[in-house]
């Protein structure tokens, strides 16, 4: 039984950049992230490009399937930018690969003070290993169904997309 | 559908003391930590006793036992020392509450660098949610039976006990 | 004896907004590190408009003029962005107000991994005390005059400005 | 012009040993602390063994002594645990060695959550620059001359000593 962990980018992985003055991407933190959990599981890292979500077209979206389509582990965790995760999370929905893929991220980078960064790898770490097959988004310390999910950009919270 | 927090103590809660030079129990860092996470989940933090685990003895242990069957929650973590947590798991094991009870911790207190307890808490967070009723220890990123873990003290990892 | 801390705003008390996505002002963090550097000496925090300093006009920079002359105390901290940091030193060193003031700032917020802030504004504490009245600029380590400093911005070090 | 910093040990630079549960010296922190204040003046660091100040003895003391002698730099920075500090600066202060020796240490370890050791190197880091020869103990964001100084150990904190 062993974990892959996918670094798409998103806030979670934004750092500042002092000669530029803001958040930019660099080397991914995920490494460090990983060994400061002390996960004694066996855990792959595959760093994709690292993207803002909003910046992603549909070939980053089809990069994230294939990776997970590849991917030997059947428990999968996306660390990825939160304001397109919904339409990552139907892409991977929908290609019904038979794993369980948790896509995860940030609302406050990992540098930064009162980040969520670390408690929300947690927690996909251990709904990755627990729920059955099937694509989940998991923020504010829930799991939502990859087609009952939305982000309420004006509260900055994932909350359970109302049935029509 | 509601969690239930459980503080007992252990490494995860310890502070340092400027004046005494050494760690200790103050106010409790859980309610920074539930804030810190986002959870959007309705959320009770009940606050036992803080305690080093080598000094529960069993009256402790009854406590959070008693605790955990009182709650209106069938999801409880519970925040505890690392080095008799396998004790206080099997205590409420063999009581059968009938909830799912998630036992976590920390290698290195929440207020000191590279803590793992902010991942543990989102770990713990998550298997409570998603995890039948029974009773675990979730540690290393990994979930344990009440019945089939030992802390290897000297590596600082636990690990499944190998039954005899 | 005692010293006046004045916030400007600048890259030190910037704030990651976490619905907007992008490091803005809010409260500022002095009062906080202020707390944590455990200063005996009587502080006054003197919060003026947090700006940006590449936004600051010259009535921003009379602003921090004024709160300088006005101040009882004689030995002044300004906490200031550090792109246009040496155009108020030049206005403050100019009005020669017969105080020592020292201007400092960070290269990464005070609320993010790895910043210089908390350095800086101790540094600027230290040599507030102990130089002679003037204006001075103090970052990197290093104490310059206000007519003899400028930023490298491509490097992001502060550096003896070359007489012409 | 260039920097000393002898790192002797004490709270500053004590690290969470997470197999033994208490607070150790290990690899001093200080070449990170460094390199995070970004200063652009010549720094060498020398790095005696690290000791709790409880725990020096004579000898102790005369081996910071003769380092401080055998710099070259006529500015020193010593990073000290606080509980002896007095007793080195004044085996310094009696040695009249003609440079600026300034002691500092911290009240919280450099790895704890609001810890001021950050903000006491660059209080020392700066009156290293500005003060004549002599010896000092910065702590508290004050400068204390060797032979005025002592330690509130209740309060925690450093104060001028009322002469006899």
């Amino acid at each position: 039984m062993s974990l892959c962990v996918i670094a798409a980018g998103g806030t979670f992985d934004k750092h500042y950049d002092e000669i530029a003055g803001k958040l930019v991407f660099r080397d991914s933190v995920l490494p460090g992230v990983i060994e400061r959990s002390r996960i004694t599981l066996p855990v792959r890292l595959e760093a994709l490009p690292l993207l803002d979500s909003l910046d992603m077209v549909d070939a980053d979206r089809q990069r994230i399937r294939d990776a997970c389509a590849n991917a030997l582990e059947t428990m999968i965790v996306i660390i990825h930018g939160t304001d397109t995760m919904q339409q990552t999370a139907e892409v991977l929905g929908r290609a019904a690969l038979g794993k369980t893929i948790v896509l995860t991220g940030a609302m406050v980078p990992y540098e930064i003070a009162q980040s969520d960064a670390l408690f929300n790898f947690g927690f996909a770490t251990g709904v990755a290993q627990t729920l059955p097959p099937g694509v989940y988004v998991a923020m504010n310390g829930q799991v939502f169904g990859w087609d009952a999910v939305r982000k309420d950009r004006s509260r900055g919270v994932f909350e359970r997309k109302s049935m029509e």
